[in-house]
């Protein structure tokens, strides 16, 4: 079965087939976030610090951590905030850059075993990154796009995915660290992107035998209620095999879906999770009883 | 690609493979609901009139009809249950009784091409209900277990499934015509409850090309936050293959996620049912500057 580990100084978790599926808190990202983005700018981490806690509250088991803010130092930005993240959680992060050096200076101050996002399909990046993830053992996500853009065709994407494995495996990277994203499409403009997207993710699962994540909140692009859609998207990928994926772990429908599913699944032994997540307080004639019965035990 | 064709006296609907999942409404059952039972054997439908309104409006697209109260006349009060209900809205219905005289009273007043529910792998349902079915050209809820009850495992279920397709097609009955209950079983008592029937029903898809219902909240059963766990199981149901169940269409969380997994299957072309249920009234300035677009085009 296959399993990504990932680690901070102190804890490790897996990606993987019959785990718990992996959420990965997607807040910690100037991207259109003016505020965030000028406060990292100038080393004040208030904000990160905020968005690193509420999202560890909110269920997060990984944090995404990107620093892409146009003409800022973000090489030195991303390992300067790495390092605040790590000082306040345990939880494992993913170094989130398009700048092959931001990923190396992640890299070099990360303590622990990285999940490293991305590399996609596109010579220069197969180059420039998996060196990068050979030379420090990490994980990389690997994006189903190429030279080419983004096909809308999902048997393209499955290729894309397959040479991006083969690459990672030429480099001394094994398959269970490639964490492929089949590319999750808007259905208000693809009205089959959820069947195609579903069918992918399970041919990766089945035939690859790789772990999936995904911005699973792009299939909701464009239309109403997007929470309540990206909550049954959410599922039926999980059903279909999908093993992590980037979340706002603060849209509390989407986490509630994650933990029903993972009961679903038949990963959250005795139901254990969601029944301490969602128990109602027993009421106070209840309490006194079970008291009593203990006592008496 | 199978399609199961129900009617009432003016309205065609299909379970199918690639057509919108169907909901059959659940709350005309007096089973646990003392009043409505009372009422029921008085001949008064006042109760069974808002209830077949308030599920129309939450979204139905059937309804399910039960008169099962004890040492009533059950065939009686089931024929006057269905002339009501057929009398305020020209959904078709599921005819819904074990015990046999009562199907075919049901039977014989309904108007149209209803769904009986069910039978059973038990040699004498099977001999008394699929003459029936035959006899009035319908179709029939299949529930997979037999004489010696409902095996745990999934496998024996999908082979008592298969016998009453087989039997149903000796009675001259088409396997189109037989809808299957693959049995939901709570996980709070099997933990792979979720992930076996999910299987058995795309089994049940892609082996015997049937369509397949159930009673999704059964999951659910003894855990908390049951809405919230039935919706996404019912999406992953539906991911694996399944077309219809009988649910509480008042549960807006259960209804919300078949519409979104609807839209994910590619069952809701345009996302024109989504859109028309969750778009938000545009903001008055916008309504204004498109009153203003029109004036002018």
């Amino acid at each position: 079965m296959t399993r990504t580990i990932l680690s901070s100084h102190s804890k490790e978790i897996a990606i993987g087939f019959n785990e718990p599926f992996v959420m990965i808190g997607e807040r910690i990202n100037p991207t259109g976030r003016k505020i965030l983005a000028e406060e990292m700018k100038n080393g004040d981490f208030t904000r990160v610090e905020m968005d690193t806690l509420a999202q560890l509250a909110a269920g997060a088991q990984m944090l995404d951590v990107n620093a892409g803010i146009p003409l800022a130092d973000e090489p030195k930005i991303l390992a300067d905030t790495i390092k605040l993240v790590q000082s306040i959680t345990d939880v494992p992060l993913s170094i989130d850059s398009s700048i092959v050096a931001a990923l190396e200076a992640g890299l070099e101050v990360y303590q622990g075993r990285p999940l490293v996002n991305s590399v996609t399909g596109e010579e220069d990046r197969l180059e420039d990154v998996l060196p990068l993830i050979k030379k420090y053992n990490c994980a990389v996500v690997a994006i189903s796009n190429d030279e080419t853009g983004i096909s809308e065709d999902p048997n393209v994407r499955f290729e894309v995915a397959k040479k991006i494995i083969e690459r990672a495996q030429d480099y001394g990277i094994k398959a269970e660290d490639v964490v492929v994203d089949p590319l999750v499409m808007p259905v208000g403009a693809i009205n089959d992107a959820g069947k195609q997207v579903l069918h992918l993710i399970s041919r990766l699962r089945n035939e690859l035998k790789v772990n999936t994540t995904c911005g699973a909140s792009n299939f909701s692009f464009g239309i109403p209620n997007r929470n309540g859609m990206n909550a049954s998207f959410i599922s039926m990928a999980m059903g279909a095999g999908m093993t992590s994926a980037i979340v706002n772990p603060l849209h509390t429908e989407v986490v509630q879906a994650v933990r029903a599913a993972d009961v679903v699944m038949g990963n959250d032994p005795d139901c254990a999770q969601w029944l301490s997540n969602y128990r109602e307080p027993p009421a106070a004639g209840a309490r006194e009883r079970s008291g009593r019965r203990r006592r008496r035990g």
